[in-house]
């Protein structure tokens, strides 16, 4: 049995749960708000952040790249046709910068900063940082998200998913790429799989569904 | 024959060299500096950032992480007595973890930060955003130091090394934890290594040797 603790806006938390429904594994899933900063989450992960993938009561893993490998390592045998960090030397070492560049690189500049200034700051207490988002920030961020998508548009030029042949890990960032023209037709056979559709519906407290991360005004 | 592409004070590139070091492969050491940015290096990194590693002109491997996982699948098999990341599950888990808090929490909250204000800042032209240290991030880096040293002496004061019972990846974050009680003895045994040794003994142009990341002043 798989429980994930996560937050519906959390980027990490997001691509976690396309990589179960990829897989077709399922996992109770916990609504974790971590600026509460719970005793109990803190054992498990002591970074604090979602997400947090628990087997059974036994092994807790924290973080996408973490879970990813994980997951990989202790089930990936049993996928093999539809496994999401290929065999080969070359492939993977592709499919892992690519997931470092959405889990690290455009959660840093992008996706981090807007969910913290637009979602979580509403929710947390002043004198734990909450309050109003802060423009000069939110700013940054949507400027940032032109080159993010000059880039993921320049790569699906040139291949069929993000990494190569295949769906990959690198595949399941949560990212808005509907605006940009290249890489529209990558975003639409993205989204219609199965995986998303559960994601995409879902509506979030004081957020409109499809807005989240859709009027980001770039 | 393997390349690194690093800066001398870049955290990722000091955790990749004290790998290589450990293992004893040498590299050909290209010292990079990102913010001029390039077109040859952004072709072999698109992300422009160091490390970079260079396997014989073939397959170039980016990120601190990446290069990390890419040594041990392509090359860990020659060294099973000392092998950085272990094979049993639960412990692999516990090194990516502890990997990731440097590379990337330690990195985004202190070491990131302070090596951008202090040094790279001074070599960067203004209209790349150099100039003076924002004295704001400096003092906020070098108070998230304070929980980090408190949540690392814990662990040694139940470990013989950061992820258990042997040296992993995970001791190898290059991080200034002298000046911390609990954590002295394992960072002793740690600076006492030959791996260290070169990477202690660096001068910087600009910066006295040991001073880099000793002075913080917390």
């Amino acid at each position: 049995m798989l429980t994930l603790f996560h937050h519906p806006i959390c980027p990490h938390s997001r691509f976690v749960r396309l990589v179960l429904e990829e897989y077709g594994w399922t996992a109770k899933l916990v609504e974790e708000r971590v600026w509460e900063r719970r005793t109990e989450f803190l054992m498990l992960n002591p970074a604090g952040t979602t997400p947090v993938l628990v087997e059974e009561g036994a092994l807790a893993v924290p973080g996408a790249g973490v879970i990813a490998e994980y997951l990989d390592e202790a089930r990936g045998a049993t996928v093999t046709e539809r496994r999401l960090l290929p065999a080969e030397q070359g492939a993977r070492v592709e499919v892992r910068r690519l997931m470092s560049w959405f889990n690290d690189k455009f959660f840093g500049e992008v996706s981090g900063p807007l969910v913290t200034e637009r979602v979580y700051k509403r929710h947390m207490p002043a004198a734990a940082g909450g309050g109003a988002p802060d423009t000069e920030t939110l700013r940054a961020a949507k400027s940032n998200i032109k080159y993010h998508l000059a880039y993921i548009g320049w790569l699906v030029r040139k291949r069929d998913w993000l990494a190569g042949d295949n769906l990959t890990y690198a595949d399941l960032g949560d990212v808005p790429w509907d605006k940009d023209e290249t890489a529209k037709s990558w975003y639409a056979r993205i989204k219609s799989r199965p995986s998303f559709r559960g994601l995409l519906a879902e509506a979030l407290p004081g957020l409109a569904p499809s807005k989240t991360y859709a009027d980001l005004d770039f």
